[in-house]
């Protein structure tokens, strides 16, 4: 494995280049990097790959080290975090970026075209697992950072780098190392690229994610599962009464009818409708694309608005007596169901499990038992739209991109985001630089090699803009 | 093993005995059979016992012929029937008796206080697989027989005695058996013992059973699980679909909703109320003994009345999406339900498929495709209660248990019971020696020694009490 070292940079031209024309000139080389970066079969989730997930962190912090970025690796309870920085002055603005170095499990093995840990060039695209999720859009950050360190230009922001190596595994020790290390952490923003653009050159600056909150309900009846013809008439069905209670959660017109349940919620500002509704989008090109016979929600808002805008309730998984093949004449014991709900700016995930369960609680006949199991999870995040940040990485995406970019919101979470406004009580810009189509978590994961290459220059922009920023 | 051959019986006492007598003289005779019968281990539904059914059979078919009644081993498309018949005169009336030779499986052996296919005496039971369920049932029939033929005393009516080999496994041949053999099982009254008895001294005519209907309903949104933060809100969830649909196939006083769905249920009557009134019941025990907080039912009825009596309609399983530990935060492609409703008189087991098929097609909105397969099911079949059959029956168990029989139905469906309605045009008598704590289909099955006698009587004197009877 090869790295790049300050000296070795130098030799490339002149003595002191500019740091776009070091991205012009050394195409080649960071793509060659980001290729040995992704030969680690860095998967979190599997104990076989520890030794993987260390050698992956140790050269990530050796390249950084090399580039001169003051570069440590950090314990967690799980895997370590890389951490790099690089202190200016304290007149300057703190920017810290977020991304991880380790990936999903690969399998099915068979289903891809080159295997996931050789990267590969097919086309326009770089074929690997991690290319896009997400080594490739990190990678580009971290050599923005390297056209100036290289190039021997001042960086006009102090920089800190977090790289994990739990994301895709849930990510359960990083909100405890965020508070463990609240002032080594300090920033103005955060600048994390681990989503998506909008489309096939569209660009986007992602303002917003809708948090979550998680509860199960269980319904117990009977002690067993007894005689449908010998008990049934006389005896509570917990699935029955479930499928009752779940039933009474929605209105006819979409709405969710838990008392308080829309107390909180932001209304859509004109700002918001006027950026959704310059947004190419096909609602029969997205029904048919899932291959629902319809589509369902919330009355009076657009698809995108109820998807970036709007709380939801969905049941992710319901169970409940038999469920096999042909029949079986029985009153099930108990019924169960997992639903999340997603959240919007104001509402408070414990506040609505707590309406939640209030609500069930309430509904739920005496003649069964019902058990509520509150899991919380974690608020929506926002980017004040009228702010200086969102204008700044807009405009650094336009110059990278050379088009104009949308502004988007999220409807999933990525709560770490959360966990960095809430201890930090920092912004977050979501910068993605993949496409939906990308394969992420999927067999033949791929980043446009010309995306790639844009998003580094957008990068490179993006330090200079958030420099300006006055805060 | 050992059979009783005729010439056998004579030596026993007197040439010619009276039935009665030979009972008496026969006690430990009659249980030693039994017990030949039950070291059997014709287990039905497992191929490794073949050989054991057809052992079984064939030790029936040669007891049958030894006692004196023309036998025969007839095929069907599964396991053998044993039929045996003894025709005394074209002026008498024909009793057609029905049972099984088939047993459970026996596992889990490790709970059997003695090998189950081993009968033992324990106090004042019988144990093994089979005891109750149903060799010990209808063996007491079959001796009832024996002491007419025995003892060279005429018996009062024509005797066929149908026993199959497939009842645990299904029945499935039989009422195709049942159809094409149509003339040769033609009877006036059709007996059966493979039920319980009301209680502990507490014998019982059962003049009732419910029916069944069965359909599977399967809601289909999107064509996969999507992610539901990125489409939560704008997508159909299946499960929430499917919850609200089965939600409202119950109104606040838990009666079905579902359009003509009480149209031919025949009004309880006050023959059946005052029957209903003297049994002893206690609602708290009931609820104490299914361990559930509360009871439930339809508005207006008893309990007794709503398991007998009243047609429900419950949720057998449901199933949909992500059923594992902990969370997954998606919406289910499809969510899927398997639906009993239990029917009275004069309710029509395709009519009633039909009508939950409309109720679901109207309530279940457009945005998801439906799909609902209906199974049809098996009518309720009812003894008429004013008729000669029953009191006969009612008189001959008085005589064998020395208690008044309550008149009483069940909840449950024996769909055998109602093919013979139907293809044979006859009704069908239940008497059940056994008690619900028999541990049918559990280890360590039991059946009362002394109710074993008693039923013996009860089954000679039936054969006289049918054959007065005037039709």
């Amino acid at each position: 494995m090869q790295c790049v070292a300050k000296q070795d940079v130098k030799i490339l031209g002149e003595d002191i280049m500019e740091p776009k024309t070091y991205l012009d000139q050394n195409r080649q080389k960071r793509l060659d990097e980001l290729f040995d970066f992704l030969r680690f079969p860095s998967v979190s989730a599997k104990s076989e790959n520890k030794k993987d997930i260390e050698a992956c962190a140790n050269w990530l912090n050796d390249h950084f080290s090399q580039m001169g970025l003051k570069s440590k690796i950090m314990p967690t309870a799980g895997h370590p975090v890389v951490y790099g920085e690089h202190f200016s002055s304290p007149d300057k603005l703190t920017v810290l970026y977020y991304g991880h170095y380790d990936v999903q499990p690969a399998e099915p093995l068979d289903l891809w075209d080159s295997p996931p840990f050789e990267p590969t060039i097919d086309g326009d695209y770089i074929r690997a697992r991690g290319a896009t999720d997400d080594k490739g859009q990190l990678w580009t950050h971290v050599k923005a950072l390297e056209a100036y360190l290289a190039t021997d230009t001042d960086l006009p922001v102090n920089v800190k780098v977090l790289i994990e190596g739990e994301e895709e595994s849930g990510a359960e020790n990083l909100a405890e190392f965020v508070k463990e290390h609240h002032d080594m952490l300090k920033a103005d923003i955060i600048v994390v690229s681990d989503s998506s653009m909008f489309g096939k050159n569209r660009p986007a600056v992602t303002f917003g994610l809708r948090g979550v909150a998680f509860v199960e309900v269980k319904i117990t009846g009977p002690d067993r599962d007894l005689h449908s013809g010998g008990f049934g008439g006389a005896v509570p069905n917990p699935a029955n009464t479930l499928a009752k209670i779940i039933g009474s959660l929605h209105d006819d017109d979409g709405r969710v009818t838990i008392d308080g349940f829309y107390d909180n919620v932001r209304p859509i500002t004109d700002w918001e409708k006027k950026q959704f509704e310059q947004l190419p989008f096909d609602e029969e090109e997205f029904r048919t694309k899932i291959g629902t016979p319809g589509l369902h929600g919330e009355k009076g808002y657009s698809i995108i608005e109820r998807i970036w805008c709007r709380p939801t309730l969905d049941v992710n998984g319901i169970t409940g007596g038999y469920q096999g093949e042909g029949g079986k004449t029985i009153i099930p014991s108990w019924a169960s169901a997992k639903i999340t709900m997603r959240l919007v700016p104001d509402q408070k995930p414990d506040e609505i499990c707590d309406k939640i369960e209030a609500y069930i609680n309430k509904t739920c006949p005496e003649y069964v038992d019902c058990r509520i199991t509150k899991h919380g999870g974690a608020a929506a995040v926002v980017v004040p739209t009228d702010g200086p940040w969102l204008a700044g990485a807009g405009s650094a995406v336009r110059k990278g991109f050379g088009v104009d970019p949308v502004f988007i919101k999220e409807g999933g979470s990525i709560p770490i985001v959360g966990t960095f406004k809430n201890v930090l009580g920092v912004d977050t810009l979501l910068l993605g630089w993949g496409q939906n189509d990308d394969n992420a978590h999927s067999p033949n994961e791929r980043f446009s090699r010309s995306d790639f290459d844009k998003a580094c220059y957008a990068s490179l922009w993006l330090i200079e803009e958030l420099s300006k920023v006055k805060v």
